[in-house]
């Protein structure tokens, strides 16, 4: 008698790995670190005394966005979805003592882009149906409408009287600008230190903005002196930093006292400095950086370890986790080997790829293409929960940045540009080879969600007797009707992406080619979505049905395109692995 | 720090549930019972040797439908899908000791309507496009077209030169009468007693048929004589049957020596006679028989106990389960009490219904109505997965069997016709009513399959504050559009069903009243469902997705309206628990 294996046995462990809870470490004030965590199934704030221990809960059910947390304020400002996943939100603000949430109402629901806090008001972008906006915002309630644009634009820090942040402000796609709006003078100026150059990531404190640039080369940091109207170097007591090259800086500020810190980032995997003195983190990825004085919280994970946070000595390099969960031993037991690779796609790119085996899987074995988001984003050695319950789940996962990620400089980073869903699709496809030449893969399928989903439906279409089947997430089967579907920040995007080459969207849509599919796909989409709607995936469907090709869809109720509860990313999550359990066996 | 509690647990269970094997004997023949499990995952035909024990698998992947197993051949005659769930079938033969079985291709797939087999050729009904037809095929692969016509019909037995079964040849969708096809003289027949009348099941030995009808008042089980064209009462030995009077007859037929057997049925559970002698069973539902000598092999579950075949000895009455499995303790303990109940709709009606209470609920507690599909059928007390799944995940099931369901004799059964979606309806909505005010529910989702589906969307815009949550599987949300996509068999069941009133297509039809939606709603449907077709579904969905409803979609691949595979029940019933573990707490 041979019982069929027990596919709740993989589900069950799916969910002790999606419910472990991340932390992360977003700032400090009034002798709290104020962190996320999905400790109570959200990605909710909480706060944490240093002396007691005492952790408070800010927020409830999952917050969308955050500004900075000011030491010199008790507040914490962020924003919740308040539109059912249509990422249309409204700010809020609360004691990081906790207590009642106040809603500043008089900002009608908007999708916010970028929110900024000087430890009074509130700074923040926001796109409509038509432009793009600034807005001030008090704790008290009070919003004004600042100015507009049709520019795609982006806060990023608020801080003596400037809003600072990015944007495409002179129509080359391939460029970004700083922009600088005064509140006084309300004057808006636009920078660049040399025009179609890519400039990110403003932080001000006076006439001083921090920022990266490749008006130079690689992408270097420096300091932009408003009143001066000169470029600087930014100065460090210590040189550990030098000794690195590094292709993309993470994030960066200066600390209250005034110092400058950042953390540089190469092939996936970074470094910290504060006043150029490197602090010491174990291998992979530390995504954020709170300097309390001679203390460092650290927040740092790994391809195969979710996010907790390290408190650092500074003058002992000592370090302890403060915040963080480890993985069930029998689920982190089935994770392998995570590396970093590089295969030659067929125009002799070199794409950068990082390779997690999966220790319940044979080799060769069933292996999976993950396709991240973006485009403009990367797999590095950081957790993503969906890579990781793929490799739980018995599949060798590959995970290539092909042309358009980021993290290997601004050149690699353009390639995709007037050209999504060509060259990068190669890149895909090249990566299914790489792992059946290795010895990896003996079947593939390919997965990703938005943009990973988009290359999912057009891979599958266009390259149909590379897979054995395809998981979709959230993706893009029509930029047409896409385009229609859109706010005026997505029509940005998708412009932008394109390089105005509207021609191009036909050939990029594979509902243009359904015809071609030959393997089983797995369709999960959120209900709501903003960023890739529903409406144009059900289409698409109506044609696989006609077709009778083998299909499988999965809608999930209430939730827009980024996922902030657990028993979400579950119903993201489950379905992909009951549906590959099936086909890639 | 509180955990969100893990819904694989719940899916464990219910895996654990769906995995535990049934069987159910349908035929003996050379020294081996033929039987019917989902042992290794699939509705597949098995035999077990009577002496030896030894079982043999005789098909691979889940069957169809199945011709009646004939003592003097060694042949098993069954169908398989071949058309990924669109219920295109073709036939095939196996050797009840294994082997490779063969395949009957100069038939070409057709949606089988009805086998018989008499030891030497098979006969079937079958629809296309556009007909009804009637075949004879031999196993040594030969097929012959017999007869043709447009009225609805279905074979049951095929025995001495004639094919038997029902149809409705004259028109009145009240009605069934006997047919039979005299093979040598080429001709087909029609007979009924009376006009108007419900006439079931024959079966054919000779010149005699054995049928069921409700020509003189209720339910009757008589023969009628071919050669002297006379009705005549069957004939017993015993009387025990005498002292029950049963609403319906769940099988009957003759045994080799020529005795008459039958199972009767009354208020959803059955008793069994042996030349109206009564052989004893267990409270519940015995639903299939088979006769060696002096043993009874019958099949028998209950609502809370899965289908399993005992061996009862003729002389001593004593009985022993042969082919069995019992469910694991921590499912079977979560199963409450299950009780038949009768309430009042609207019109006074009295419904009768089961319940069964879940040990995992309070009380009142979470429940769910489930509306059986059909509508030409009953929740009696025999097994259903869905139905037991939904208790074991903590909901007390209400399963109202609304007018027009069988098993309350002919004249309920009819008071849907001409009215469905009508009174059935309100029947429906009065079992909420009822549970709430027994105390019994909380709140209350309405949950089912097919008709239920059909009902679930129904019920769920006309009357939308009645219900918290809904589940519709393989549900039908516009007549019109099904009618366009429907084979002859099914148009001709949609004009029976509703009287020809065509007129009332659109008042019954969930797609025009969509707006009224208020409760989630999750649709579960097959891919290549040919019965309830997926595409007015999906239009559906368009909708829903248009006025901002919530609801989520969950398309299961290549499967039709019938499931045969335990995975494929998975698939159907975990979205379905998953969701109402949200929405239903």
């Amino acid at each position: 008698m041979i019982l069929t294996s027990a596919i709740t046995e993989k589900l069950r462990l799916i969910e002790a790995l999606i419910r472990t809870p991340t932390y992360t470490a977003v700032g400090y004030t009034h002798g709290r670190i104020v962190y996320v965590s999905t400790v109570e199934g959200a990605t909710d704030l909480w706060s944490l005394d240093l002396k007691t221990n005492e952790k408070i809960k800010l927020s409830e059910g999952g917050i969308h966005s955050l500004a900075p947390v000011r030491s010199k304020s008790p507040l914490v400002v962020y924003t919740y979805d308040v539109s059912k996943g249509r990422e249309l939100q409204q700010v809020f603000v609360n004691h990081v003592e906790g207590g009642k949430e106040f809603r500043i109402e008089k900002m009608g629901p908007r999708r916010v882009l970028g929110m900024g806090f000087d430890g009074e008001t509130i700074a923040l972008g926001a796109a409509t149906e038509k432009a793009m906006e600034l807005w001030r915002l008090t704790p008290s309630g009070e919003a004004e409408k600042l100015y507009e644009t049709h520019a795609l634009l982006f806060v990023t820090d608020y801080n003596d009287g400037r809003i600072v942040g990015q944007g495409i402000f002179k129509g080359d796609p391939r460029a970004f600008e700083i922009f600088m709006y005064d509140i006084k003078k309300a004057e808006f100026k636009v920078y660049t230190p040399k025009e179609g150059s890519v400039n990110k990531n403003p932080k001000v404190r006076g006439d001083l903005v921090l920022f990266t640039t490749t008006a130079f080369g690689d992408e270097k940091l420096l300091i932009y002196n408003i009143a001066k109207d000169e470029l600087e170097e930014p100065k460090f007591t210590h040189d550990d930093y030098k000794k690195y090259k590094f292709t993309e800086y993470v994030d960066y500020d200066w600390t209250d006292d005034g110092r400058i810190w950042f953390i540089g980032k190469r092939e996936g995997r970074t470094k910290v400095f504060i006043d150029g003195k490197e602090v010491p983190m174990p291998e992979g990825f530390s995504s954020s950086l709170v300097v309390v004085e001679n203390k460092a919280y650290i927040t740092h994970s790994t391809l195969t370890s979710p996010p907790r946070v390290y408190e650092v000595d500074l003058r002992t390099s000592e370090r302890r986790v403060i915040l963080g969960a480890d993985l069930p031993p029998e689920v982190a037991s089935r994770l392998g080997k995570r590396y970093f690779i590089k295969y030659r796609s067929p125009d002799g790119l070199e794409i950068p790829t990082y390779v997690v085996e999966s220790q319940a899987a044979p080799k060769p074995g069933p292996t999976i293409v993950y396709v991240h988001g973006g485009p403009w984003a990367e797999v590095a050695d950081y957790w993503s929960v969906l890579l990781a319950s793929l490799v739980v789940s018995g599949y060798h996962v590959v995970a290539p940045n092909f042309r358009g990620s980021t993290g290997y400089g601004e050149e690699f980073r353009r390639l995709d540009i007037g050209d999504p869903g060509g060259g990068d699709l190669q890149d895909v496809v090249a990566a299914a080879k790489w792992a059946k030449e290795q010895g990896l893969a003996s079947k593939v399928a390919i997965m990703g969600y938005s943009y990973g989903g988009f290359m999912t439906f057009l891979a599958t279409v266009k390259a149909p007797d590379v897979w054995d089947a395809g998981v979709a997430g959230a993706g893009i089967t029509d930029w047409e009707e896409m385009y229609k579907l859109s706010d005026a920040f997505f029509r940005q995007f998708m412009d932008i992406l394109f390089d105005n080459k509207r021609e191009l969207w036909k050939d990029r849509s594979a509902i243009n080619f359904v015809e071609n599919l030959k393997v089983p796909i797995c369709i999960v989409h959120p209900q709501n979505d903003t960023r890739t709607p529903l409406r144009p995936v059900l289409r698409y469907v109506m044609k696989l049905l006609e077709l009778g090709k083998t299909f499988e869809l999965h809608v999930v109720p209430d939730v827009g395109h980024a996922i902030r509860r657990i028993d979400d990313v579950l119903k993201i999550v489950m379905p992909a692995v009951i549906f590959l359990d099936r086909y890639l066996k």
